[in-house]
């Protein structure tokens, strides 16, 4: 039988009983932040659950971790305890279960509307690699710059290629994102011109959250990778690709992308994804061993990023692609990131890269959509190559299960203009 | 007359009255990490000089900012805030100046033998920049490996060219670094190999940190950039060449330096630094007007790198470099670093790139030094192209005072085997 929650949870909604993903939310501007589940249209409070000494299990009990500004505390504890809030907040959730369905008192002060509280940053990123994992992606990005004979350099088949990403422009899902200025270069020989960015874009991709990570030194196994995994959010690493293209050579990208990269306030666990896990990818070269997964997965997450063009009030889906799209998984990713020694801290994130399907529909940036600015899209009466001043991004993703979905929810911002 | 301290100082040493550097330090392994000032062999312990109420000025008086395990506080609160710590300190440590001088009770507490206390990290650090400011390192490796007609690429000259480092390994001085392991690529279409690096260098660099920095959105005029700058550090940016040149395409560094970056104790302030300023190196062509500085200004801080082979117990010298043969100044990276927005917080670390002067002798890396492995350097009866495991590096800097040094110490590593 299916598992149900004594709260009415939409069929459409993305937070049913079988996702509860984590984030951290303020009831008020003055509050402190808090750490809490999302179900259906409710955020339940789980410092007030652990106050009222519901969380009784053995990992979580005496553990203080659910009142913090954060859920950094919470990543650190690692999968036992992972599973032990999972297991307590189905059971405390469900239909079945008495000890809050029927507290009253208890059920008013900790389940707030989701509509009224302020999400933020679920946790403090200490350090956030970008990788560059989509075949599709960094096939057609080097189709435009390097045509299709050396599109996807040799590397790339032997490395999931990836970067250091700046972590203090991180955002929260809903903050305005201003139109950066920097340095691009028109061709040839000429000086390069500055101001506001002409080639502004979104890039659709999902991100690790890492849990308890590990010691300088001390290389992650790639068969024990999903153990330090948390979860899932969707990411939007927000990308000038003017400023990129004339930057990035020898040392990679940097004011291109570090003026702003939006999460969604959701951290979907893998505990609720691993029922929509499937297999990745088929690896052609065969991986060097210590990347070599004894079961090699994506998950089946259906993403999309609409667009609402300046002065419009309506959403136009511009892109739909999916998760399972991935060649490197994330767990490959993990490994790689650690195999030198690099430690990773709780907290810390690793992007996807853009994620891009096959199709000229499934790609995952205005950079590929467009085809460099050479194909406008039509939208809502007017056309795009890149972003406009006014225009809002909006991704979701979910996965569909047998009468419900697990979802992220949303991860948006808004353009604004340049300072002058 | 020159300012002399009641505590006798060597005229050898760094750590003169006129130089008081911050650090962090522990008195026992399981004490609080405490803000410090070096004086001469003496590290001064700032938080009792807190509680004893020492610091009465209006910026200091009421701040618990030297009552914290980091400098990240103090580092917050601006250049007044540290212009008056500095005041205070120089007055209390002055052969004038009785207050702490006949206070024996005070002065046995809080003074203690620098070889009694283990330093630690000054700062937590955000993120991590690294620059690529030296022209001269730039020309080298542009020779090496793309000839002597292209060496610099166009960008080069009118952008102060960074990528955003590992700000989780970062280590103090005196942590041993394991050869990080890692996927070179001998040549042509040959698969590449896995396993210990074969090409373990050092970068002999220095490091801006970060004081009260930017919102995000509002970038840092160059002219005002210094009063975002508390001090420098010396830094060993360990690099492994062989994981490094097969990752770098087209994402920049990442494994190749993730694996350990060093620092050096005691940060210098640039109020200790300014009587060594000169003029920065003439740029041509002229840099974009966000770049361009009324006052353009590099410190005449003389660098040294020096290894004690493996097996051996002197330091050899192989280099002799200076921070004057900068390109691009520290405000000129502070101030492209946010140009596009992003913001900085207190504690973040920009480093200078490798520092290497015109003449081969004081080029600031082993790939210069050996070109690429091609001119073996003796040292002590023996001779290296790369470090081998157990090699001691070790790099220390100062500014020559008429009658003292400001000094920053040394900053150290010994490389370990890698794993098996």
């Amino acid at each position: 039988m299916m598992l149900k929650s004594f709260i009415q949870v939409h069929p459409d909604s993305h937070f049913p009983i079988q996702n509860l993903p984590y984030g951290v939310f303020k009831r008020e501007p003055a509050s402190q932040p808090r750490p809490g589940v999302a179900i259906g249209d409710y955020v339940l409070d789980l410092s007030l659950l652990a106050s009222a000494a519901l969380f009784d299990g053995p990992f979580l009990s005496n553990s203080d971790c659910f009142n913090q500004p954060n859920l950094n505390k919470f990543l650190e504890l690692g999968r036992p305890a992972w599973t032990e809030a999972r297991m307590t907040l189905q059971k405390l959730l469900s239909a079945e279960e008495s000890i809050l369905r029927d507290n009253a008192s208890l059920k008013e002060k900790a389940l707030m509307p989701m509509s009224q509280v302020q999400m933020l940053l679920p946790i403090a990123i200490g350090d956030y690699s970008d990788f560059f994992a989509s075949k599709h992606h960094a096939y057609n990005c080097g189709v435009m710059f390097r045509g299709p004979e050396n599109a996807i350099n040799p590397n790339w088949f032997h490395i999931p290629i990836a970067y250091h990403g700046r972590a203090s422009s991180i955002v929260i899902s809903g903050t305005d994102v201003i139109r950066p200025r920097g340095q691009g270069h028109p061709a040839g020989n000429s000086l390069p011109y500055f101001g506001p960015s002409r080639k502004l874009d979104f890039e659709l991709e999902m991100a690790t959250v890492v849990g308890p990570g590990n010691d300088l030194g001390k290389p992650v196994d790639v068969n024990e990778a999903a153990n330090h995994i948390f979860g899932l959010v969707l990411m939007n690493d927000w990308s000038a690709r003017d400023i990129q293209a004339w930057e990035y050579v020898p040392l990679g990208p940097f004011l291109g992308k570090s003026f702003a990269t939006t999460l969604s306030p959701w951290i979907v666990t893998l505990d609720a994804l691993e029922q929509f896990a499937l297999e990745a990818p088929q690896q052609n070269p065969t991986p060097l061993p210590y990347l070599a997964e004894k079961k090699s997965q994506n998950y089946d997450i259906s993403l999309q990023a609409s667009i609402i063009p300046a002065g419009q009030k309506d959403a136009h889906v511009i892109t739909r692609s999916n998760f399972r799209h991935l060649y490197w998984t994330i767990t490959q990713q993990l490994a790689h990131q650690t195999i030198n020694g690099c430690n990773l801290r709780p907290g810390d994130l690793l992007g996807t890269g853009t994620i891009s399907g096959p199709e000229p529909d499934s790609y995952g940036c205005l950079l590929e959509l467009s085809w460099n600015g050479q194909k406008p899209l039509s939208l809502g009466g007017t056309s795009r190559t890149f972003l406009e001043d006014g225009d809002e991004v909006i991704f979701t993703g979910y996965c569909k299960g047998d009468g419900y979905n697990v979802g992220f929810g949303t991860c948006s911002g808004k353009i604004l203009p340049s300072l002058p």
